[in-house]
């Protein structure tokens, strides 16, 4: 049975451990700086805690970090020599913080979702960006990637960031986007379900084609006399609201007209 | 069979015209300024298309106005008197304003979705938010509104506006920030597509709970490393997208605390 260790327990760490466990991987070991938060992801796949790298074991077929990208410096800097294969999931990290690590090899195993540490996700159509310091190593990680999704493909560290910094928009901000929109809504009685189905209809007809095409409301129409409302309402209730109103209304006018 | 005239073929008639129609309303005719635009949508339910509101025949059991917000005041001012009920289709315009109309009865029909013209939308799950100038037109209304779909419900005006306002966030400015993404992707080289099960997997999340509460990214855990990689990129490339990227950023974080 092949071995993976976990460097880290949070929202990455949880559904991979899942993905991994399903594949018939053994999680030998996860590593927290606390050792309950290394405890309760171990416990579930009858796995050892550990809050002390030296205490890692060396044989492990692959090492996963997945801390937040401040802590993966301090990170390789107490990892013992390994006998397998050291990545990190960061999209905004290069693969070159890895270079000074005495392993088997080094790589990216970047999983393109957004993870929460309540809430496993499927990894099955979630695309996974490799990248690594061999081409034997590319093509290890290439093969495990596929045995948890079927979109598996090479990107180097300079792209990777590019297309993190695009996922920050697409899901940090749309998700903040959301957030206010909630307490908008709630805080004036409107229950937020009411906006699923129009969100789900925008979200499926921005996949449709260039979203910037399909953009509907009074911005893109320049409706002068609803945005004036809008405004007005959002001045007695949220300055930082208002704001934020006026610079997308103000974007989306002027991508209107590239 | 009852009787529905269109007062504008624009987004939001071409998909009401094809929920009435399966509903087994007939759609007698279709007015728009410009006749072709009228007879696009009037063709496919061998309805008349009219760009005259003169010619407008008096006996349909219901007429719905859905123009852009800022022609509403100038259609109400030519339509003759009718003998059925008129409504408008907005979420920022009161009732009030079609308070001078001289016919059988006036009220709102505000299915609350997104529309094009390309996409047919589906209105069975879309909620339907009416109000009227009488009981009688309340409850006419509402039972016209449960033959397109389970979702109906009473709104005045003032918190209509509300429920508007909260869907140009969640739609508008979610949309936005995907054609925003879209552009970022695409001019690096990056496939659009690869970021759709993301954006699905953030709105499912967003409507299990408060999405303040999965809120992830570089911005929520004050992750400054990150996010200054992130906005030396952005400087290279879009003023404004960095513009953007640091005033949502601190939004997300001020909406962290609170």
């Amino acid at each position: 049975m092949r071995k993976v260790i976990f460097i880290g327990a949070g929202n990455v760490s949880t559904s991979l451990a899942s993905a991994f466990s399903n594949a018939g991987w053994s999680i030998v070991q996860v590593y927290s700086r606390t050792i309950d938060s290394a405890a309760t992801l171990a416990k579930l796949y009858n796995s050892n805690a550990i809050s002390n790298l030296s205490e890692i074991e060396r044989f492990a077929d692959l090492y996963i970090i997945a801390v937040p990208d401040s802590s993966i410096s301090e990170i390789i800097d107490s990892i013992p020599i390994v006998n397998g294969v050291v990545v990190h999931t960061s999209g905004s990290t290069p693969l070159s913080v890895l270079s000074t690590l005495k392993s088997k090899g080094i790589g990216v195993f970047y999983p393109f979702q957004t993870f929460s540490r309540s809430r496993i996700v499927d990894l099955c159509n979630v695309p996974i960006f490799v990248e690594a310091g061999s081409d034997d190593v590319l093509n290890f990680l290439t093969a495990v990637g596929k045995e948890l999704s079927h979109n598996v493909s090479y990107l180097n560290s300079e792209k990777r960031l590019l297309l993190h910094l695009s996922g920050v928009f697409a899901s940090n901000f749309t998700n903040h986007i959301l957030a206010l929109t909630y307490r908008l809504a709630t805080e004036n009685g409107i229950d937020f379900k009411v906006l699923q189905p129009l969100v789900e209809e925008t979200v499926v007809k921005a996949f449709t084609t260039n979203p910037k095409d399909v953009q509907t409301g009074p911005a893109i129409r320049n409706d002068i006399v609803t945005m004036e409302k809008h405004s007005a309402v959002l001045g007695n209730l949220d300055e930082q609201l208002q704001r934020i109103y006026n610079e997308l209304s103000l974007s989306i006018q002027k991508l209107g007209k590239l």
